[in-house]
């Protein structure tokens, strides 16, 4: 298996007011990496967006909780199992070991928030925890990113990182992420997780209303199978240790950070995408002059999820009429089909409810050739777009999927 | 490539009122049968449900038309082109074959109804209906049921038909059908399409509303990859021609002649999912104790689209976390989760938002290493209850999808 057009991050930039352990609990597995603790400075401001799965994990439910409560101090992010359909035990497993944390370093068990990925269903085992967590905070160290992207992985094939500097107002800001998934669902191995932190000041209700902006332009715009995880979490971190401060979301400097902090947020959102089980091909699914997002995200996710597309797209087929079925049954009312048009890149293949006159099966074939390309579909009925990303369906994902426990 | 428990059926009853012609018209392949023409008598009246799709093919537009303006004499069904995304020519094409039946049986062109399934957005070939029309005209037979079952199969591995008699109110009834589809749309190939007749003479206004009531319990209750076609129709003609006369659809005799006629719907619609691409299991999904029908089935289809579930009932695992998910993701909303029961037959395997403290592996194992099984689903929020059926996701239907082509 071979991620499409992807790179693995090598230059990460270490954000003020930020350490992190890694270590090997044995929560599920051993001699392999599989719990991180990331510290922050008090100064810190930290924001959130979860799974709407309504069969959330514990630990979700736990750090809803303690977010709106307190300035976190700690995340304890565990691979290997996702302390999900866990019943009431699994509530009181995550917070025992916010509580673990607490007495580790200090601070109160509110102040911490747990994430979890790995196998649903399972009892956690809490003396992997109780070893855990000491030794990754005697690791503690700023320059451990690289380590701590490795450390959430669980079944994805390569780490996910992304780090950048720029000068906001004179102030050289740093904004360093990591994310993880791979499917949205392993078998029993969940879960989309990605931690983005800036050493920028950031008003706390700026932070949270960009924290959603930023996942719904990225995590959120992202499908590999349409299964939703039940642990599902994105981390938006502000430490608060440079000069550069935010408080009004209009100002010039808050709008460039929020264009630095989405292009961080869509790189590693993406390397989920190209790092997706089985996928050979990375698709980008844009739906323009829709009349609303509503109706323009129901078109670019049917088209996103259908098996037939893309089986196509695995084949390298330009098999138009199945993007066309899958626009016609996506549920908008009074389509006008004279007016829908679809693009493969810049290769127009329907106008006028039929193929184009223009298209030819060599120009359509020579664009689903090719390992990275956009299905680009005009609706024709108002001025909303709205762009996701999304893989092929292989042998491969069937291969993961079927396989694995068996 | 093998069907789940299939048995061709073979025991057709003619239905008074119905002759069928079979005809090798040359559409796209040669030498198989791909025109079937079939001839109502006058006294019959015809309902029809048709699919949703916004980019309904040109026959099936023209179909709805003519329906609502007589009372059909002829059903012309062709296979090995769907003409659908064919433009303004398509529409011309559609009203073309109808002419072309008319001139050759002496009706009126809106008395003939156009079916088609196969390629789509390829142009018609009009002369393979100049030769198949007369061909298949001088054709028919009231014994041609098993012949025309096969005659309008496209990738279908086996043809589906049923038929059976009963007595109802001391008038022995007939009913016989057949049906074909295999995934929602194969590599440009189309269509779900189902024809059901009664010699019963049952009142248009009762036909019209039992068409679409039977299709609900039936065609429109099954999915194999959630790809709703763009030519799906099903049709239920009462011929008239025994002595039960249906008017009341209240009456005793209704609901009896509705029980079996459900039963036929039924069969012939699972006998789709049986010969479902690259199927090896027939699973039943039920959702009981909903508060309406439109959350049992959003939790249904949730449940029968995911993919991490299908290929799980392909690899014959027992992996419960991930039917756990689809039900959390499926948009109901205010879950209480702990009253939700999940049962594979009567195994339970969830209660109280956890794994059910009798459920084994073991006993999981068990059934989903059978070929055919029912996933129930309690919601405990009403007393509605939704069925449907669906198949797995296998290496097998990728092939199918992916390969066809290249």
């Amino acid at each position: 298996m071979m991620a499409v057009n992807f790179e693995v991050f090598k230059d990460f930039c270490a954000v003020d007011g930020i350490e992190l352990g890694i270590t090997q609990a044995g929560v599920r597995y051993q001699n392999r990496d599989d719990m991180v603790l990331i510290q922050l400075a008090e100064t810190a401001v930290t924001a959130g967006v979860f799974t709407l799965n309504a069969f959330c994990a514990a630990p979700v439910t736990i750090c809803k909780d303690h977010l709106a409560k307190t300035n976190p101090r700690y995340l304890l992010i565990n691979t290997g199992n996702a302390n999900a359909g866990t019943g009431p035990d699994g509530y009181q497993n995550a917070i025992d070991s916010c509580k673990l944390v607490a007495q580790t370093t200090g601070c109160s068990a509110e102040q911490v928030l747990p994430f979890s990925t790995g196998v649903i269903g399972e009892p956690l085992d809490m003396t992997a925890f109780e070893r855990g967590i000491p030794a990754a905070f005697s690791d503690l160290s700023r320059d451990n990113w690289e380590r701590a992207a490795s450390g959430i992985m669980t079944t994805d094939t390569l780490p996910k990182g992304f780090s950048t500097q720029c000068e906001i107002s004179g102030v050289m800001t740093t904004i360093t992420g990591i994310s993880k998934g791979a499917g949205m669902i392993m078998p029993n191995m969940a879960t989309m997780l990605g931690f983005i932190a800036t050493d920028a000041s950031v008003d706390k209700s700026v932070l949270q209303t960009w924290c959603k902006q930023l996942a719904d332009a990225s995590f959120n715009r992202i499908t590999i199978d349409g299964d939703t995880s039940t642990n599902d979490s994105c981390m938006l971190i502000a430490t608060g240790k440079s000069p550069l401060v935010i408080s009004d979301a209009d100002s010039a400097e808050a709008q460039q950070l929020f264009s630095e902090l989405k292009n961080a947020f869509q790189v590693l959102a993406q390397a989920i995408v190209r790092d997706g089980e089985g996928a050979t091909k990375f698709v980008t699914v844009e739906v323009s002059t829709a009349a609303s997002h509503k109706e323009a995200l129901d078109v670019a996710y049917t088209v996103a999820h259908s098996p037939l597309v893309k089986t196509a797209l695995f084949a390298s087929d330009a098999n138009w009429g199945r993007i066309l079925a899958a626009i016609g049954r996506s549920g908008v009312e009074n389509f006008d089909l004279e007016k829908v048009q679809i693009f493969l890149d810049d290769v127009q293949i329907v106008e006028n409810g039929g193929r184009c006159v223009s298209y030819t099966e060599e120009a359509g074939s020579a664009i689903f050739a090719k390992s990275e390309f956009a299905i680009r579909i005009q609706l024709g009925r108002g001025d909303i777009e709205e762009t996701l990303w999304t893989t092929d369906l292989s042998h491969e994902y069937v291969s993961i999927n079927a396989d694995y426990r068996s």
